[in-house]
């Protein structure tokens, strides 16, 4: 069965709706994006649906690309003229590229005057500065919400995973930003890990609420008073490892400090890896125990396997948008899509409207700038 | 043999002696610091003392807790009547406690008027914020530093180490400062791992010039311009991968930011540690696969051993002072004393001033504030 793009959402999202969860779920997908393009995008695709019966896929993509997906059930095949590379600058995403696979699958989730949208959310391994910059010139933010963030998981040592926010769309952060932050994470927790209150740290360079520098504690105070209305559940100030250990269920930080966590643990989990492998294939000794203890390699490999928590939400547009590592293999990417799928199947837009409005009703608005540094000028 | 610790320094440092090692060479040991104290602080020294033919050690603390080190050849004993815990304010290690044994040793290393210094560097696993604290008190920053900051290495996939600064003591710095810190590190780094014209790396969000805050555009700026005029090899950019890559002798960032990577790491190291050890107990089967791979994950444990690159300067003194982790056992902590020696062997202190009075006459000055947002007020 194909389904025609321009058929209504059996299901639309509205504001309130946050019980019960969406089913079919439409998910629109750059193939285009990321490293490799089609060549795993597609594989990922194929086996994404084989898992999820109620899943229907709108793929972007260049008409020749997209060929090998010609008459899969439960796909729609929409053409784009056009690609962004991983090199773009935001500039030609944004104002030259108009009918890119990036921008077309963006636009999928948009719903226009009286139109809801065709898809429920969209992932793509694009370049993040582009996909930023186009989702939130098309799609918008959510009223109450001043910037966009970038939210990952992390593995923690509790066998769960630590959300962490934001990565890098927002380099200069203000306090209002970071509670806006702690709202749109604690929604995207509750959604997709099905978690009721969870717990927000706010990472600092010490536990005592005197540490870390204004920002910091302004923002410090704005969660407590957030805690004491029952806004949100406030842990208090986390430090970088309390991240691996899985102090809170959340992280909020500003994206220059996100972004240099996330790359030192890849950087360490990398070097972690290289030097385990350079033991075990060090002679034939070590290449015996290699042998013997394999097993129990691959299963630890497995815990801290990083494509399991592929797929970076972006929090605070009127529409879920997803992105996936420009690097992902078909099994990071599928996992990417399985996160858009949970998002949208538990109504995380909803979600994220309804806690910011209850938030924002009862606390001080946010600076209202133009945007981050990053995005800012672009959109 | 004792020595006399009013004795004048066999080898005094002063400014343009940069050639040449130091011996004998003598460190003032806070005994009392950390965790653990004299049971772990003595063993070390004891230690140390075994392996530096050419050392002299000054061991500070309460005369009872020193009497096992009584009669040790190359020791002095000097008694304090007062401890810095682990959880004392800055103001109480400051202006409360003035017969601390962590003043007391770092005391050691300050030159009053025509009189040497005692010893030529101090090593105390006291608290982070109070060592700082009295030490910047005590001593007074070089001339041409605004604010002292903190240094440490962590290992990289080329089996050699990067030093990262700052750690923790500056939570705001301005793009002088962290100029600032790329020509302290650079000194460092000549000085303890005898690399010349060691390359520096500016900690960002990406490779790119333009990427990252006002802040960290600017200081790339700046060490571009001194990487021109010869006085720094500024490598550019690198993002938190790079410090475990090693793409960059030194990576400079500000306190916040390199706090949170350096606990980031501890954290992630820990949770594969703690992995690791569960996936090799988990059953009679992986047990034996774990006696079978043994030797191999013991090679692999002593690379990544964050005990080996314990002992973190703090630059920018008039006076040579490393903080050892607080829960260091006596490896680590005759690690850290490893590191002072090295360092004080090596002339750092007229290095850093010789380079800093270099960059300085050709650069812009510091803002010269009063201080950092944890240390300022108290000093």
């Amino acid at each position: 069965m194909t389904v025609n793009p321009s058929s209504a959402l059996s299901s639309q999202p509205s504001a309130g709706r946050t019980s019960g969860v969406l089913s079919p779920v439409r998910i629109a997908v750059d193939c285009m994006g990321g490293d490799h393009g089609p060549s795993i995008t597609l594989p990922a695709c194929q086996s994404f649906l084989a898992r999820h019966p109620d899943a229907e896929l709108v793929l972007v993509g260049l008409p020749d690309a997209l060929k090998p997906a010609e008459g899969w059930a439960r796909c729609t095949l929409v053409p784009a003229s056009e690609v962004v590379t991983m090199d773009d600058p935001v500039e030609v995403a944004l104002r030259r590229k108009k009918d890119s696979s990036m921008r077309v699958a963006i636009s999928q989730v948009k719903a226009a005057a009286g139109q809801p949208a065709v898809a429920h959310a969209c992932v793509s391994a694009g370049n993040t500065g582009a996909l930023m910059a186009v989702a939130r010139y098309l799609l918008k933010t959510v009223e109450g919400i001043d910037r966009p963030a970038i939210a990952t998981v992390m593995p923690n040592q509790k066998d769960g995973f630590t959300t962490v926010l934001d990565l890098g769309a927002n380099v200069d952060c203000s306090a209002e930003h970071l509670l806006q932050f702690a709202v749109m994470g604690s929604a995207l927790v509750a959604a997709v890990d099905g978690k009721d209150n969870p717990s927000v740290g706010l990472l600092n360079i010490g536990e005592e609420v005197i540490k870390g520098n204004e920002v910091i504690k302004q923002a410090g105070e704005l969660l407590r008073a957030a805690n004491e209305r029952g806004l949100i559940n406030f842990h208090g100030n986390v430090e970088g490892n309390d991240i691996f250990k899985g102090t809170s269920d959340i992280v909020v930080c500003d994206g220059f400090v996100g972004n240099v966590a996330l790359k030192t643990s890849e950087g360490l989990a990398m070097m972690m890896a290289t030097f385990i492998k350079q033991e075990f294939t060090r002679n034939i000794f070590t290449k015996l125990a290699a042998l013997v203890a394999m097993p129990v390699l691959s299963q630890f490999k497995k815990r801290v396997d990083h494509r399991r928590y592929n797929g970076a939400a972006l929090l605070g547009l009127r529409g879920l948008v997803f992105k996936s590592h420009g690097s992902a293999d078909a099994f990071a990417f599928e996992h990417a899509l399985n996160r858009a799928y949970d998002a949208a199947r538990h109504r995380l837009l909803d979600r994220v409207h309804d806690q910011i409005s209850a938030t924002l009703d009862s606390l001080p608005p946010g600076d209202q700038d133009s945007g981050s540094a990053d995005v800012g000028q672009a959109a």
